[in-house]
């Protein structure tokens, strides 16, 4: 089934153009396919040194109310994506320094965009100041590390659930000696 | 943070009308969000009688590439998420029958998008024939159940990545007798 075929459409024309995301409508062979294009995303699990677990809660306008996830920000152009996931995180949650470790990259909805998300896991981070940028309005909302696996329930976000999961595996695969 | 406010926009255009998807443009305030609008999706963590994990590997042509994947597919107007389940897992892999359990629904990406999946865990399936229908080319890809957690590097998508390891997190917790 695979093989070394480049897999590119025939055709393709903007349907959307707007300022984060646009839809591109492919055309490959007998059908067309309605692709939402993104940037990309970085995501970061965030222990701090007094042993929370670090989210926001923010209104989530496509769901109509808020959300907690992971602190997570769009990619820049040319930028490394640690470089975003270390700004983003110290402007939602004011954490920084901290020991990173490069998790796994996957698709939020691969049947119908092309966002990825680069996800992160950071160990020992230290308090600041938050410092919210353009239309944000962001809550730090921190969990003791050991109610995490008690509070999965509450957690309704893809990448929160991936990376938050991830998490707990490692938790229990390497027990702190 | 949280109140008793409907969340909805003072405003909203039509940005893009498509087949699966379209992009509603939201007035907030002073600022704008574009959304994805999608019907919402089903996804299935299809356990069979031989003690196989049922993927489907199939091209996505956002990512251009082959992925492995849940069974999973887009909800009908009208449709119980878990009648449109066990529609596509039979579709897709021919799997039916079983031990059916609800799992949790969440956002796949919900900073601009509205699709919410529905997860269902499913134990001893009994196999049968595929019938694919429509321009779907779809691989059923089946993993033994003790090699899953040395291949979650595999998987590249984040609602098969979420169902695979609340999966395993019930394996772990819930010992067979």
């Amino acid at each position: 089934m695979p093989s070394q075929r480049d897999w590119i459409p025939d055709s393709s024309t903007s349907g959307f153009d707007g300022r984060l995301i646009g839809v591109t409508v492919e055309s490959w062979g007998e059908y067309e396919r309605e692709i939402v294009e993104h940037p990309g995303a970085v995501a970061v699990v965030a222990v701090d040194r007094d042993g929370y677990l670090n989210f926001v809660r923010q209104l989530r306008e496509p769901a109509r109310r808020h959300l907690i996830e992971l602190p997570a920000g769009t990619r820049e152009p040319g930028e490394d994506p640690i470089e975003t996931a270390k700004r983003e995180l110290q402007e939602e949650t004011g954490l920084h320094g901290g020991v990173w470790q490069t998790g796994p990259v996957f698709f939020s909805t691969p049947g119908f965009c092309r966002e990825r998300v680069h996800l992160f896991f950071v160990d020992e981070l230290d308090r600041g100041e938050v410092r919210t940028v353009g239309d944000e309005v962001i809550e730090v909302v921190r969990w003791p590390i050991d109610v995490v696996s008690q509070r999965l329930g509450e957690l309704e976000d893809a990448k929160t659930l991936v990376g938050v999961l991830l998490w707990l595996r490692n938790q229990t695969r390497l027990p702190t000696a």
